[in-house]
């Protein structure tokens, strides 16, 4: 299963170079996480606030092309399991205009109990089920 | 005329308070702004390209409410004229789950010619037309 | 008495017309001001964990110049009592280069108690006799 | 010969967790990295103002530890050659009070020309020279 979200740059998020600034496709990338997540029924700032944080343990991003000002684009996001408590994310950024893959990556993540130590989170088990 | 754009607080926008950051607001406020011109016309970024750059010269914004994690706000734009090249945007933020004002404020902008200087640009005049 | 924070425009803080982004002045005000506590003995991040927040309710912003790429500048700050409750932090951003001032600016704050209520905070007090 | 580059987290970097969001690790070490090739007579926005655009190809982050309010930490820079055209960064970014490694990455770029096509630009072969 693949979620999609659409969004529009904003001029802000360019850079001197009149494109997306690069750190900015990671904001991207972790809205549409969040998006999903609260889709399947998980609320990020609501498990922050029990003290389950969601953390990123690492990220593999490939830029094909740049975005700027007045593009539209989607992200989309598919879920793996990289072992008993690590997920990876995979993601694209797709312009609209003419659907090329701006950027794909991989981003993994552990649910953090409040002892700060990974955990399996019921969940986002339920992620893997389709 | 008022111009209502609606968008949603990205998780990365709020802080450690838990609320969006006070200078995320100024982003909305900008963005908002940027698709008021461009429905009427008028793109910031070819503007810029050109040499034209639409500059703020005087903001002030009044705090009233906090906006959290997965709020949704509609941001509305009504412009007037302060002089004969200033512009002012009076722009609201409003949570759409209680129609609270969260935020209002009056931004004042200038377009600055390729010399620098404060300068009438026709297609802003017709801002003021309705 | 007046507290000096030095610092540099960092690239990404630049948008699409090579300048730093009008939001950005938001994040440098409220860094200088954070700073400025935490000379005085106020840390904002311990008073949030405390449920303690000072908030912004007011900003008036007065943009002279521009900063870009490579500038170093300076934050000013002093503060002054405008209610009971309500302080008022003057700050300025002045250019190193030639000592242009850039921004300056008034924000308003309050300090409120867990309830949500503005509340007089003993250590906020102590900013106005020195 | 290893560049180091000293910083202190700004509250504003803080997310709903309290720690520095992900997203502005990216920049940090972009900031890290244009510091880097100043020092080494490359400056980044006047290459952009030349129609040279320094571009991120591939980033690879492991997330170790969070840095959070308050801490003040450094970025290391090294560079190494991938391809003819491309550049590798290895970064870390290390806590100051515990001189743990809270990141490190491996950020590759390559030079465009002003037709959109990687180069090799004189300037940064001097990078690998030590």
């Amino acid at each position: 299963m693949t979620f999609r979200l659409e969004m529009k740059v904003r001029d802000y998020e360019c850079d001197l170079q009149g494109i997306v600034n690069n750190g900015v496709y990671f904001n991207y990338l972790e809205h549409a996480r969040h998006e999903f997540l609260l889709e399947k029924g998980i609320d990020f700032a609501a498990l922050t606030a029990q003290g389950i944080h969601l953390v990123v343990v690492r990220s593999e991003l490939d830029y094909r092309q740049s975005l700027t000002s007045g593009d539209r684009f989607a992200i989309e996001v598919q879920v793996e399991r990289i072992s008993r408590v690590k997920f990876g994310f995979r993601q694209q950024v797709i312009r609209l205009s003419d659907n090329q893959v701006v950027l794909h990556g991989l981003v993994i993540g552990v649910a953090l109990n409040p002892q700060g130590r990974p955990c399996v989170l019921p969940a986002l088990e339920t992620l893997l089920e389709g």
